[in-house]
C-alpha cells in the first residue's frame, strides 16, 4: 500500500505574493473548486479580515460545497507580551468557520532579534499558547514553522524546540518552512529526517521557495525522508522565485516514487487545473512546464519522431495522459516530410509528393519572417489545405481602413471602414470599436454575417501579441495568435507584420475562414 | 581547497532545440565569447557540417580568441557495420579545429532495439571504436552515455559496460545523461556513485532535462556523489521542458556547496550573462528566474522591507550582488506608504506626508486599471515627481490621428498626424511609419525636435505589449511598456488602454518626457 501524503494549496494566499498576481473573490472560488476536483486536500484561503473584499472571500467558500478539501484560514502566533484570547487576529481565526488554521511562527534567532525583537522563552510561549487557544476552539492547527532551515543550521536546538512547542500544544502538524529557499535537496531531507526522528509521532510537512531552483526537489527529498504533507502552489505562483510547484509535485510523488496523493481521474486532470489556474491569473500557461507544458511531450527532430512511432518510451518519460496533456509533434523550420505528412494526416488531408515539398518550402519562407506554427495549428491547417486546393477565401479584399483620432480633451475614437466582394457583391462596412483591431473585427463580421450565418457564433477567445525583435523599438515585426472558439472546441491562428493592424488582420482573417469552412456546416455556402 | 567542477555550456546546440530558439551565426559567436568571460570551461558548439551555415560558425570560431574555454564539436558514434575511419561524420569531427568533441551513443536496450537495431555487442564496438579513432586524431574524448539512467533502470550491468567501453577506449569523460527526463535525484546519485565505483580513476558527467522540474537538483546531487562535469544550457533553454540550467547550478555549487567552478569576479557576470543571452535568443529573461530573475530579491510586502533594513540576511538567501543581481523593493497594490517614501528617496524626491498619501492614491487607482509600475520605474518617478510639482509636460495635445490603409495589391500605408502645442507654438506634423505606433512616434520626434534638440539621441530600445485580459479577444485592455535609451542608461515606461495605439502614445509620451526632463541637460529648455 502506497504512503498516502496529503497535499496542501496556498495558491490562494502566499501564491498571491507574486508579481502580477490578483484575483476576485470570485475568481479566488473558482480556483478553490478546481483544487478540490483536483483533489487538492487542504486549501489555504487567507486570513479572514474584517475588511469586506476577505469578508466575502470566507462567507462565500463557507456556503460552497467542497467534495474533499478543507479550507484552512492563516495567521500568525499572537502578539509579544499578550494574551492569545485577547489577541484579535486569533480570536476571528478560531471564530472562523474553517475546520483547519495554520498558525506561522518564529524559529530563528536572527529574526527574534532584528525583526520581532522577541525573546526566545517568549517565542516559544507565543507558539504554545496561539497553539492551545486555537485547539481550544475546536481548530485542527498546523504550525508553519517560518525559516525553519535557516533556524536550524543556526541553532539546531532551538529551532527544533520551537516546533516541539508547537507539537506539544496540540498542533496536529508542523510544517518545516524554507522561507528564503536558501536550502538544497541534501540539507533539507537531513534537517527533516532529524526532526521526525526529535518528534517521534508527530506529522510533518514540507513548505519551500525555488530560490535555488530547487523547490520542488526539496519537497520530494523531505516526502523521502518521512514528511506528509506538502505545501505549495499551482504553477509554482509565488514571490521572488516562486513557492513549490504543486502540480509537478503531485505528479512525481504520485507517478515516479510511489505515493498516493490524488485519485488517477484526477491526476488526469493536472493540465487542465494548472492551465486554467494560469488564465484565471491571467497568466500565459508556461510553455515548458513540467509533465503540463504544451512542449512537455514536444517532438521535433526526425530521429525523434520516428523513434516514437515505434514506442514512445523511447524519448517520453511519462505516458502524457497520465496527466492528461498529449503529444504534440511541432512544425518548425527543423521539421522535414516526415512532420507535414504527420500533421497532414491528422488533420485528414491527401497530399501528394509535390503538395508536401511545396507547403515545406512555404513553412521555410514563412518561419523565417517570424510565424510560428507551433501554436497556431489552425493557421497550419488553412496551409496544407490550401497546397490541397480545398479551401475558398470567404471574400476578396479590396480596400481597409482604420482611423484612430484622439483629441486634447482626451477621448479617442477608431472607426474601420473595409470593402469586400463576398460572392461576387460589394460590401462596404465601417464599424467602430475601442481599438483598431476591435474595429476591424466588427467590420468583418458584420460584413460577413449575411453571407456566413454561423458566423455570429464564433468568439474570439484570445488575443496574444509578440513583439519579435524587440529592440528594433516601435519598428519591430509583430506577430499576433488569435484564439477563437465556436463554444465548443477552440483554435490558434497566426499573423505576422511589421505593423500591427495587418498582423492582426491576417489572423482575424484565418480565424473566421477556418470558422466557417472546418467548423460550421455553412449551409448558406451549399 | 574546494574541489574543482567543470562547466559545459551546450546553449548551442542542445539549448538550439528548444521551441523558437534561433540564432545567427554571429550571435552564437557572441554568446560564445559570453560564456568565456563567465568562466565556462567548454562551449559545445554543434556539429561542424559542410552546410555554409555550419561552416561559417566552426571557422568564425577557429579564429576568435577565447581566454578560458575550449570548443567542443558533437557527434554520434559511428554507424553499425562500417569502420570509424570510414565514417564522414566522425572524419568532419577528427579533422575539425576543436580540441575537445563529445560524442554520443546508446546505452539502453530499448533504443537498440526500437530505434537504431543494433545489438549490444555493435553497439559497445561502435562506442570504442569511434572513441578510439578521435583520441588517435588528438581530440579530448567526451562520451555522452544517452539515455543513461533509463538504460541503468532496465539494466545496470550493460548500460555500465557501455560508459565502460568508452573510458576504455580513452575517453577523458563519460556524462552520464537523463535524455528523457525521467529521473529524480536519489536515482540520480545512486546510479552516478555506483558508476563511479565500477570506473575508479574515470572523470563522470552530468547531463539532465529538466522533465520533472528536477534538473538543477539532479546536477547537484550526481555532483555530491562525486561527478565533476555538468553539462546544461543558460537560463535551461532546451526542447520540451528544458535542459539542466547552468545559471542556477553554478550559483548553487559555488555559494551553497562551496565547489568551485568559476572565480568570484565572474560569478557577479551571472545575471548580465543571463539576461544578455536571452535577449540573443529574443526572449524575456524570466522575472522569476532563481538567483538572476529581476523578482529573485524582490520585497514587496511591508514586513519585508522592514526586516531588509534591519538585516538583509532574514529575508535574502544570498547576498544578490554575488551573483550580478540587485535588491527591488516593488512597487506595487500591496505597497505602502514606507515603499512609496523609500522610492522617492532613491529617486532623490522630497515628498511630504500629503503628497506621499496622493501618490500611494494615484497608483492604487492606475494599478486597478492595469498599469503595473514594477517594470516601468521611469513612469513611477515621473509621477512621484508630479505629485511634488516638478514635471513640466513638454507639450499640450490638441489632436492626434492614425491611418492605416491596405488596398487589394496588399501595399499597406500608414500615418499619423500629431498637433500639438510647444511652448505657446502650435506645430502640426504629419509622418509615416510602417505600422501606427512607428508613425506616431516619428511624428512626435520630428515635432518637438526642434524645441528640445537632443531628442533625436534618445532611441527606443523594446516595445513590449502585454494583453491583459486576454479573454475578452479583441476588446482586451493592452499595457504597453517602452524601454527607451540615451546610449548610457536605459528607462521604462508604460501605458494603458483598450487602444493599443492610445496605450503606446501614453508610454511614448512619458518616455520622451522622462528623456528630456531628467536626462538631457536639455538645453534649449533653459
Amino acid at each position: 500500500m502506497a504512503a498516502r501524503v496529503s497535499i496542501y494549496d496556498t495558491t490562494l494566499r502566499d501564491g498571491m505574493q507574486g508579481e502580477g498576481m490578483s484575483l476576485s473573490v470570485s475568481e479566488k472560488v473558482q480556483v478553490a473548486h478546481l483544487l478540490d476536483g483536483l483533489g487538492v486536500d487542504l486549501i489555504e484561503a487567507g486570513f479572514p479580515a474584517s475588511n469586506p473584499k476577505d469578508h466575502e472571500l470566507f462567507s462565500r467558500l463557507e456556503h460552497e460545497t467542497f467534495h474533499h478539501a478543507r479550507i484552512a484560514a492563516f495567521g500568525m502566533t499572537r502578539r509579544r507580551d499578550t494574551v492569545a484570547a485577547d489577541d484579535d487576529a486569533l480570536r476571528l481565526l478560531g471564530a472562523s468557520f474553517c475546520p483547519v488554521i495554520t498558525i506561522v511562527g518564529k524559529t530563528w534567532d536572527l529574526h527574534l532579534e532584528k525583526v520581532v525583537r522577541v525573546g526566545r522563552d517568549e517565542n516559544l510561549a507565543m507558539i504554545a499558547d496561539s497553539v492551545e487557544y486555537l485547539v481550544a476552539q475546536g481548530k485542527d492547527v498546523i504550525y508553519d514553522a517560518e525559516h525553519f532551515f535557516d533556524g536550524y543550521a543556526a541553532d539546531r536546538h532551538f529551532a527544533v524546540r520551537c516546533v516541539q512547542a508547537a507539537a506539544a500544544a496540540g498542533a496536529v502538524n508542523v510544517t518545516l518552512c524554507d522561507t528564503n529557499g536558501a536550502t538544497l535537496p541534501g540539507a533539507i531531507a537531513r534537517a527533516t529526517a532529524d526532526v521526525l526522528a526529535a518528534l517521534p509521532g508527530v506529522e510533518v510537512g514540507i513548505h519551500t521557495h525555488n530560490d535555488a531552483e530547487c523547490a520542488v526537489a526539496n519537497s520530494l527529498a523531505a516526502v523521502e525522508v518521512g514528511a506528509r504533507l506538502v505545501q505549495g502552489t499551482v504553477n509554482g505562483y509565488g514571490e521572488r522565485c516562486g513557492n513549490a510547484n504543486l502540480i509537478a509535485i503531485i505528479a512525481g510523488l504520485q507517478l515516479k516514487l510511489g505515493y498516493a496523493c490524488i485519485a488517477a481521474e484526477q491526476l488526469a486532470r493536472l493540465t487542465s487545473v494548472s492551465h486554467e489556474v494560469a488564465e484565471l491569473c491571467n497568466l500565459a500557461p508556461a510553455t515548458s512546464a513540467a509533465y503540463v507544458g504544451r512542449s512537455a511531450f514536444a517532438h521535433k527532430g526526425g530521429m525523434h519522431v520516428a523513434g516514437m512511432q515505434a514506442d514512445p518510451r523511447t524519448f517520453e518519460h511519462i505516458e502524457p495522459s497520465l496527466v492528461g496533456n498529449a503529444r504534440n509533434v511541432l512544425v518548425s523550420e527543423l521539421s522535414g516530410k516526415g512532420t507535414v505528412r504527420e500533421k497532414a494526416a491528422a488533420f485528414g488531408i491527401e497530399l501528394d509528393g509535390a503538395a508536401v515539398e511545396r507547403a515545406l518550402e512555404r513553412l521555410k519562407v514563412l518561419e523565417h519572417r517570424g510565424y510560428a506554427y507551433e501554436g497556431a495549428d489552425a493557421s497550419f491547417e488553412l496551409l496544407l489545405r490550401d497546397e490541397a486546393g480545398e479551401i475558398e477565401p470567404l471574400f476578396l479584399l479590396e480596400a481597409l481602413r482604420v482611423i484612430t483620432e484622439k483629441r486634447a480633451d482626451g477621448r479617442v475614437e477608431t472607426e474601420a471602414t473595409i470593402k469586400l466582394r463576398v460572392r461576387g457583391e460589394r460590401v462596404v462596412q465601417t464599424s467602430e470599436g475601442n481599438g483598431p483591431v476591435n474595429a476591424l473585427d466588427s467590420a468583418l463580421r458584420a460584413a460577413l454575417e449575411r453571407h456566413y450565418p454561423g458566423i455570429s457564433t464564433l468568439e474570439l477567445a484570445n488575443y496574444k501579441v509578440r513583439i519579435l525583435n524587440q529592440h528594433s523599438g516601435t519598428g519591430a515585426v509583430t506577430r499576433v495568435i488569435l484564439d477563437t472558439t465556436d463554444g465548443h472546441d477552440e483554435w490558434a491562428t497566426v499573423g505576422v507584420s511589421a505593423n500591427i493592424i495587418e498582423a492582426s488582420w491576417e489572423a482575424l482573417v484565418e480565424s473566421l475562414t477556418y470558422g466557417v469552412r472546418l467548423r460550421l456546416a455553412a449551409p448558406a455556402d451549399a
